[in-house]
Formats: C-alpha cells, structure tokens, sequence
C-alpha cells in the first residue's frame, strides 16, 4: 500500500503548510497523503511546527530544499529545536506558471509579481517579456493579491494550482529557466514512522571545532558503508562562525548498523538530535 | 604595514561593489582599503565579478556568509565559475538602523522598507513598532527610494552609511534582535596574495556519490592537522540532489602541507578548483 492509499484510508486528516491556498507546498501535500485532508495554511513556516505540536493539526509540511537554490534555512533552524519528528519526504517537480485575470492577455501585462526566488528561477523568460518585475512574499499570495488588487494589467509567477483555486488563467506554463528545478519537503508529525526498507534517517550534530573533528565524526557512517545523501552547516546563531552539521543518509534508525553509527557519533560529538527516520520519497 | 596603509600608498584604486551607494559592503571595502578607493557601485552580484574580470575595477567586494542567516548563496555559485581569486577576507559587524526623512519622527513613521533578511534581523524591534513592513531589494536602495519617492512617512532598515549618503536621518540606531551580526565578505582579484604566515585557503570540490567519499577526502586534510573553519554544501544545478563541496582551511596554497593535501585531494574528487588563499580577517 502506498503512501496515498494509506492515508486515504485514515478518517479525515489535518495538514498544515506555509503559505496562500494554492502554494507548491499544498500541491507537496495532495501529493502525499492524497485528496482526503483537511488544510490548514499558516501565515509563517514556525506556525506551521507549532500547530503539529499542539494537536492543531495531525501532520505538517515544510519545504527543505530545492534543487537549484540549496536549502531553505528558516526549516533548518527549525527543525532544530522543534520536538517533532520528520516522518515522511516529499519531492515535487517545480513548474512555474504565468497567470493573470481570466480577461487578461499577454500583450497587456505590465508587471510581474512573485517570490524572489520564483522570479529568479524564470530570469530569462521575464527578460524576453520585458516588463517590471516586483517581489512578493509568496507565489500563491501573489496570485491572491493581483486578483484581489483587481490589477487587470500584472500577471503573478504561482503553480498551476494556484491559478485553478483563485479562479484566474494561466498565460503561460513552464517558464522556469532549468527543468531540474524540484522541490523537497518534509512530512512533520509526533510520531516515527515504522521501517519500510527503502528509508533516511536525518540527523544533526556539532564537533569540537579541532582539525580532523568532521573526519572523524563521518568515520561512523564511512566505516559501516552507510551513504550520505547529504551533509549541509548552518550557523549555530549562538557564537559567529560556529556550525550545526544536517546529515542525511540511507537507513532506518532502528536498523543496527544507523544505530550503532549514531552511538558511535555520541562519543565524538558535543551535540547530536535525530530528526527522524522516514521511507524514501518515490519520484 | 596592515591593509589600509597598504592599500592607501597605491594610486587611487577601483573597486566594485553590489547594492546602491551607503550599502553594507561599501562600508567594507572603507574597512579593508581605507578610503583612498574608487567606489563603483554594480547592481548585480554578477556585474562585480564582471567588472574586475574584464579590469573596469581592480578589485571586487562580495558578502559571502552571514554569521546568524549562513551563506550568500549566489556568491558561492558565482565564485564557481568565477577566474577571480580570493585574495582578502572582511568581517563586518552589522548595526542596522531605522533611517528616514530629516524631518520625520518615530511616531509619524506608517512603513518600514528594506531587505527582507534586514527585516527578519529586526522582528522584534519592527513588532514594537507595529508598522507595515514592506521588503525591497536592498538596504541601502531603500533608504535612497523613500527619499527620493519623498515617502515622509516611512523608514527604511539600513547602516549608518547610508543615512549620511543621502542626508537622511537615523531614529534608532542598532535595532538588530541579536547582536552577533557580522557579515563575512571576499575581496576579488586577478591575482593571487602571497602567504603572511596567517591565512586562509578556500576551494571547492566533488566527489563520486559512494559511501566514504567525503570521509575519505576529509583525510588529506586531518592526516595534516589542517583546521577547516567551515564546509558549506551547493546544489551543482547539473543534476538534483549533486552537490560541490566548499571548504575554507587555515593555512596558504604555497605551503607544502596544504599543497600536499590539494594534490591528495585531487586523487580522490571529480572536480577541484582553488579560489584562493588570503589573510584571514582581523577582528
């Protein structure tokens, strides 16, 4: 049984996301869990680790990384000192779309909002159309204000859903400058998630800052044959140019061998906080 | 003889810089040169590198790493491609500062602009406020819009700088929530800078995707007792989820041990490039 199937058979469940109705992240949800939830969208990404927390929602969605940019830092620094557990793991091919009023053509637009991040990913498409460019909080919200604003001359840069949910059109599909432009989110809940065979662990940990510290700690993971997927530093915010160390690698962490590097890992570090074990995200 | 009197004895120099006059990185390139500089202000981070490449300016200022936010990260994509050398590293604490027209008061102040990642520096100060909150392109660029937009009842978030620039006032100075807030810059140029006995070395590599890479490329510098101040991970943007490695380490290009590590390295990676070694910044 897949993920879909699985959750499609809970009673209704609840999923908190960041952003406007029709963000990439609600599209991360269907996704996942399939048609059968309930959303809650939350203004900030911090919201959206507080409703889990408090039982507000059963589950919450959380961009980490995309392909092109890197990381998302504020879900870094989050999952940090957030109890909850990544339990799932989701990636959404990205496809930008320009849209406008229904009434709208091309030729008439004369402003381009989004994210600052979206409009960078479609710099040569915007160029080619040549009109101003202005920055918004978010893809989704963009849509949601031009409609509002009733700005019949500016189009905004969202995902298709976006367009279907504020009822405007899609003027072009697929502007974005690179097609490996994906997005990868975390599923947060309370609870682990049971070993499939195909799963990551994420962890996170600090070294004494001594030559050879990092080395040494890969060592547990290098001397078990256990991959790293991904390693990634974020300022510890508490002393400048200290660093928390994200590692992801390919294991469940009741597995012997993740448990035995994780131990191993204990002795070696000042700090170490598992994140989760979680199946593989299906392309 | 330090930088600054260094600097100061050549002929006037031009050097370039991103963001609008006033910017936090013009306020370095004063603290590395001193102030016998020619400022050439570019609006892309791209149009620096562009610029000392093609000898329109002889050297380049580029903010690289934030020691709360993490790295810059199109710097780091930049630097990829970049044939400029790192021959200079600035550590630049950030005092942010509520700036607006001569004649405003902080009762009067309806608006507050700036970059978002100076707004999100100062939350708690803007929550105080109570005052919309409007994201712009840069800190700097901020100040210059509301004045010459004659925006009487708005401030903007920027240094200190910036308001003498544009003859504008400061209401409050140092309204950043946490006051270790240093901003870490690259100074660019055709060449190399020769060993001081206390630099720093940064290069950027690959290696193949199989358990133990890392560790074992790690090795050539821990069996040397070479410090790494830092490792920072980027998407490679060929293929998702690939990443270069980046790694600054104590020490100069032209010592044996840091050569002999290089060349041990090489051995191990699919791509290694050197941006360069430096003195390390002082405090």
């Amino acid at each position: 049984m897949n993920n879909k199937n699985f959750y499609n058979s809970l009673n209704e469940i609840k999923v908190s996301f960041q952003g406007e109705r029709g963000a990439y992240s609600e599209e991360a949800a269907y996704k996942f869990f399939g048609n059968k939830i309930k959303l809650r969208p939350c203004k900030e990404l911090s919201e959206v680790f507080e409703s889990v927390a408090s039982n507000e929602s059963d589950y919450g969605i959380v961009p980490v990384e995309n392909s092109l940019e890197g990381i998302v830092n504020q879900a870094y620094d989050l999952l940090l000192s957030s109890p909850l557990k990544i339990c799932g793991e989701i990636i959404l091919r990205i496809v930008h779309c320009l849209i406008a009023h229904p009434t709208a053509d091309i030729n008439s637009i004369k402003a381009v909002y989004s994210h600052p991040q979206a409009l960078a990913q479609c710099k040569n498409f915007l160029k080619k159309l040549g009109c101003k460019v202005i920055p918004f909080f978010d893809t989704a919200g963009s849509i949601k204000m031009i409609k509002e604003e009733k700005a019949y001359d500016a189009a905004a840069i969202a995902g298709k859903r976006a367009a279907e949910i504020y009822q405007m059109k899609v003027l072009v599909e697929g502007i974005e400058d690179q097609p490996n432009n994906y997005t990868r989110f975390f599923v947060l809940s309370k609870n682990d998630s049971p070993p499939t065979g195909d799963d990551k662990t994420s962890i996170v940990f600090s070294v004494k800052h001594v030559p050879g510290a990092l080395y040494h700690a890969l060592e547990e993971f290098a001397i078990r044959n256990i991959n790293l997927t991904k390693i990634e530093s974020r300022p510890t915010r508490i002393a400048p140019w200290e660093y928390n160390f994200y590692l992801d690698f390919e294991g469940h962490i009741s597995e012997e061998r993740c448990k035995n590097a994780i131990d191993g890992l204990k002795r070696k570090s000042i700090f170490i906080k598992v994140l989760g074990s979680y199946p593989k995200a299906k392309p």
